[in-house]
């Protein structure tokens, strides 16, 4: 049995998407960022690094979104969530979500978080005047040189589409209007429709309303 | 035929060392970030995003360094640069390039481009005065929890082997001793002494004098 680690709001979605949409046996572990459970020692004990999605398997933990959607595309072959057969076009998702990880997510992650990279108050609030900027061309890139459509990849669906979907939600907040880039507009609007994600989003809602 | 585009003192060293420690059949294209080879039309066309690495393959062009790693460990299985037979250490493997690419690489980054996240020039000061910290706890974070020893991945040499050690190589400048974390100073030392390693190191330095 998977066990996800998770806080609403974070890209962990990405993986919950993608677990629906493999239709694999699995849990969910809800984490509240307002209380800090992540820096917990229990949860330090799953996630030294503070941090989620983690993923509990049989054979340990994993951590990182783009090892996450590798893991759950390996093992459930029958969803073909990635072209597991073709180097190339594996290593193009791969060049896609690290993309989304460590240039998209860290640009975003300038509007909530510049307290990572700064300890001065002025620092970190010209850093959140920027986002809007930065993720606003991050986006634009894609739509033009990486988006082929319908999907990411192109005409099958992997697991880019929800981790793109996971940062597209963010765009509103993040100052930039997803208009203006048509085709990840229109891609956001379909993920929104697809069973796996209501229902990936509709549990996490949930929970946080119980909360 | 592989071509590897890269420029000096940069992440693709780490693909630069794989693609030797694979015994590929490539050649390299150095463009230097002095003259800004990498924002000129001809090299945009390659890579949209105005980074190295590239990795121009029969099939098109890669980017990304975790996929290029990847990339390289799939098409040279004989080299075992990867267990790609086993998801759950395969998504070992991509985890800790995920880190290193999103959280420790970025770290290092707050130092020479702070301009990517602040149009402030104080704000990018105070960037470069907290980078011997962040980066400092990332190395402790991997020395403590994510080196097996004697390789990153423990018994085997893999793709997460020359990316680590990429990224040690710019502790001194980032303000960080590596002798604080005795295990990855080791894997430093032993990994200056592979010939695939002094055979990349050589090839970079070598046309950088000679540009």
């Amino acid at each position: 049995m998977l066990k996800l680690y998770y806080a609403p709001g974070t890209c962990a979605l990405a993986s919950h998407i993608a677990l629906e949409e493999a239709g694999a046996h699995y849990e969910t572990v809800r984490l509240s960022f307002k209380t800090e459970d992540q820096k917990k020692p229990e949860y330090l004990k799953i996630n030294p690094k503070a941090r989620v999605p983690s993923l509990l398997t049989d054979h340990g933990v994993l951590s990182e979104t783009p090892a996450l959607l590798l893991y759950i595309a390996q093992t459930h072959p029958a969803a073909k969530l990635a072209p597991l057969d073709d180097p190339f076009e594996l290593a193009r998702v791969q060049a896609i979500n690290s993309y989304l990880c460590s240039t998209v997510h860290v640009a975003h992650a300038h509007r909530m978080r510049g307290y990572r990279w700064t300890d001065d108050a002025a620092a970190i609030e010209s850093m959140k005047k920027k986002v809007p900027q930065t993720v606003g061309e991050c986006f634009a890139l894609i739509e033009r040189e990486m988006f082929e459509g319908p999907w990411v990849m192109g005409a099958s669906y992997t697991i880019c589409d929800p981790y793109l979907f996971t940062l597209s939600q963010w765009l509103g907040a993040d100052g930039v209007d997803i208009e203006k880039t048509p085709k990840i507009a229109d891609h956001f609007k379909r993920m929104s429709e697809r069973p796996a994600v209501r229902k990936a989003v509709a549990d996490e809602t949930q929970l946080q309303s119980a909360a």
